[in-house]
């Protein structure tokens, strides 16, 4: 692409560095941004370069946070004996936006997958094993994506944990809401079966219908 | 969606109101940058803000510029004479892109389009017609989307510029390189076919085969 401007050229590159974003998706953007008052566009860049500055990482369950414990950790409103692992922050926010648990989470920043090198060292598996010692939790829930990997990540840690005093618990796997039986994969659908539950159980413990 | 940090909240937040940006996408180029090095970070930022207060545009032309003129304008290996007419600055960085075109510019701002209420003063149709009577040019070439719209806006200007001596032209439309005729509308088939042109010419005159 060429262009008038290399103000302009700078800013497209910029924006086309992120990921999905086009050199011509960059462009139209930029385009945007112009059309915008300048004081819109320098909040809309001091909002980005402060963010990446100052956002911190919580000392306990490695959430973002703005100080050194998240805002989920620093609530003494939720439960904090029972810990909900996860994979990254998306899931955090993927679940905090259920407004279904009430818990705390522990962000183990990536699962176990040899087959792209990552073992249990890259992970933040050994402070999860720490803050178990020290905190006592009554509960831990793993919500992983379910898979292999995921599968692996559940296994060794409850191999770690096997002496503790600790429910360990994983999120249901099964046919997704609003799904069709018969599109389902053979995993899913056998999962389903295995972890099948009371009716009664079903119908009072689910707060949606 | 529920951010444990407003930090990242506010960050979403404006990337999501750019066009075509929803929360989903916002959330996964937010992680990204936090992924980046800072100083990566602040140079994206500023990259943003410096060409939102920096960029000017042509004041002969209207096109983006670093200065009062812009860098198609002010180079003097272009011949001045020859002037293409585009919609928007999407249409110079497009056409500028080929590197067929040694001429220069003139963007309009848009085209005459009364059902969205824009008519010729909202565009820079005055300004051509004074930098017409001043800088004398050989040739008008319009580039405009091939529509109704387009078709007005060429329509008008040449009505008003009947009187002087200069050839206006328009690039031609028809079935697109590479394109299937079975699949053209008639439009454009139609267009094709009045348009025709001596194969001699178009063997000696299209620089690509």
């Amino acid at each position: 692409m060429q262009f008038s401007s290399a103000l302009v050229e700078t800013a497209v590159n910029e924006f086309s560095k992120l990921p999905g974003i086009g050199k011509k998706t960059a462009l139209r953007l930029v385009l945007q941004l112009l059309k915008m008052p300048p004081e819109k566009v320098t909040a809309f860049g001091e909002a980005i370069i402060k963010m990446r500055e100052q956002v911190k990482y919580c000392q306990r369950c490695f959430n973002i946070a703005d100080a050194d414990i998240c805002a989920v950790c620093a609530n003494s409103m939720r439960q904090q004996q029972t810990i909900c692992v996860v994979e990254n922050i998306r899931d955090v926010i993927a679940i905090e936006s259920t407004q279904q648990f009430n818990g705390v989470y522990h962000v183990l920043g990536g699962i176990i997958s040899p087959l792209d090198g990552i073992g249990p060292d890259q992970l933040n598996i050994e402070a999860l094993l720490h803050r178990v010692q020290k905190e006592r939790p009554e509960e831990l829930i793993f919500a992983l994506n379910p898979n292999i990997q995921g599968d692996t990540t559940i296994y060794y840690i409850q191999k770690k944990l096997e002496d503790m005093p600790l429910k360990i618990t994983t999120i249901a796997r099964g046919v997704a809401f609003g799904g069709e039986l018969e599109y389902a994969d053979e995993m899913t659908l056998a999962r389903s079966l295995q972890g099948r539950l009371p009716v009664e159980s079903y119908v009072s413990g689910g707060r949606q219908r």
